[in-house]
């Protein structure tokens, strides 16, 4: 292992060698001006960029391969909830300084995700400041076959893929009171730092699902962008929200609401079908390894509302995470 | 004029308003979680992405419109070294707080530059922390037209386009000794803040020039990148590089060839080319708007040499800027 690359150049080499996959579409990846690729015919290409602040999108503390992780999960989600295969990335990394071993396990954090994708990073550039990492990525998608935002409708079931609020317990352990969780508190942790993005599930939903998001900021907030950009509302019930063991395990009711509704960086997806063929894709799914469930249903009207087990609407205090709020 | 969104999703609408662009090939543009985009049939994707950073790549007191244009300029140049042509942007933000007059100055400075090559705005992320800028740039390019880094050969000539250090000298001027440059400042700062990417140019290299680099870290840092991916090297006369009026009315042969050799940031386009057909080159570049200059030529050797006018190799300090240096 280089421990002592002196500069950006260093850097970026180190990144390159741990991150290589070879793929066919690549015609020339980094270290020229700009990375040369080749989108196959009949394919529409697919693109998302999302960035992490450190001390806003993860604790200062967090692992630098945790990071690395996080850093292609968060946009590869973005590509799982409008049904996109991915192909490539190019990161971007402002480091306070050069620090090779930091940049390694940040690289093989990256590269253990991408490999599960035979994602190929293409193009990148390391600059020096606060710790920010934005990675762009790119998926290819046939023409029509992309599920939007903004095509729910009135009558449509709602579902989630895995479970929902293990990211935000995860969060919650890190501070004060990490020791109300007890035992599940790693497993949450994980949860928060190495989320799964539901890039088989988003392709099962092509030409099945109405609308698709994935949970990043909240579940209310996130279906509240379904609902605005379809112009319906949405009923869901608490009772319903799928919980994990160890949420189950360490949080009473209440916790577990406020996580569920409200805490963001699940990455699962939420998405909305027609009853009519909904057994089916449940099926097809669980058999993919994660599974949804029903959480209510789309209305006619505006907005999102969350029912408990009584039927009654529970108040929310803000709908989800905002960066500038 | 919206002068107060209050979150995140304010400051998207305020810079998507005013950086759309309509093209043929943009399927879905910002607003869902992933651009759809079509690559034209036989071309490939030519993608580069480059940060800025606060402090580092731009005086802190740079004005939001500059700093706009800049984020987009050098990516394009990027493009423009390649010889590809630009298509659309992903715009990853981070600002400090939501501040919808800087953004709506940035987003027009961006804008600015954007409509000059029609390049559509297709997706981002804003995020709270520390001021920083990552644009990812995607364009056009036959398969086999493109210029590298690797393809110079002993005996090309080599070439720069427009004039050199005038970027640095702007950066000099904007220091404590600012009153050197007398009335040329203005012509220095403004060559700095809002570079031109020679995106003609580089279409006018294909097939036509061996190898091709923007000049963005110096002259020497960055034609030591074609030498050392193409394994030659190269001798320049510092008598030959080009200058504005402006760096030769207020600065002395001294400090010009500290600007020219080593002052980053003019994203004028360095390549090689072989004197057969140079000379028709040269013309055509001429017509485009902006002529190349002949300042050396490539050797069998490694690295980059300078003679000054009397033939004498002089010694350079460091080769360019490093972010890490």
């Amino acid at each position: 292992m280089n421990v002592d690359p002196p500069n950006e150049f260093g850097l970026i080499d180190l990144i390159r060698e741990r991150c290589t996959i070879e793929r066919e579409d690549v015609k020339l990846g980094i270290g020229d001006d700009a990375a040369l690729l080749a989108v196959p015919s009949g394919q529409w290409l697919a693109v998302s960029t999302d960035t992490l602040v450190a001390g806003v999108h993860f604790p200062e503390h967090t692992s630098a391969g945790d990071i690395g992780w996080k850093a292609l999960a968060v946009n590869l989600s973005d590509l799982a909830a409008m049904g996109a295969t991915p192909a490539w990335a190019t990161l971007a990394l402002t480091l306070p300084r050069a620090d090779a071993a930091w940049a390694t396990a940040f690289a093989d954090g990256f590269a253990a995700l991408a490999r599960e994708f035979k994602l190929a990073l293409v193009g990148g550039d390391t600059t020096r400041g606060p710790l920010t990492i934005t990675v762009t990525v790119h998926g290819f998608i046939p023409p029509g076959a992309a599920v939007f935002r903004r095509g729910a409708r009135p009558g449509d079931g709602i579902y989630v893929t895995g479970t929902l609020g293990d990211a935000a317990a995860g969060l919650f352990c890190l501070g004060e009171r990490a020791h109300a969780a007890g035992g599940a508190a790693e497993r949450l942790i994980e949860r928060l730092n190495r989320p799964t993005p539901r890039v088989a599930q988003g392709l099962l939903l092509r030409g099945r699902a109405n609308a698709c998001i994935d949970v990043s900021d909240g579940l209310v907030a996130d279906l509240g962008h379904i609902c605005a950009a379809s112009s319906v509302g949405a009923q869901i019930e608490l009772a319903s929200l799928p919980a994990s063991s160890a949420l189950l395990a360490a949080f009473d009711i209440s916790m577990r609401a406020r996580f569920q509704l409200q805490g963001g960086d699940d990455y699962e997806l939420c998405f909305t079908a027609p009853e009519d063929g909904a057994s089916m894709l449940l099926e097809d799914l669980a058999r993919s390894g994660c599974g949804a469930t029903r959480i209510g249903r789309l209305t006619a009207g505006t907005g999102v509302c969350v029912l408990d087990a009584s039927g009654r609407q529970i108040e929310l205090e803000r709908g989800g995470w905002e960066h500038f709020a």
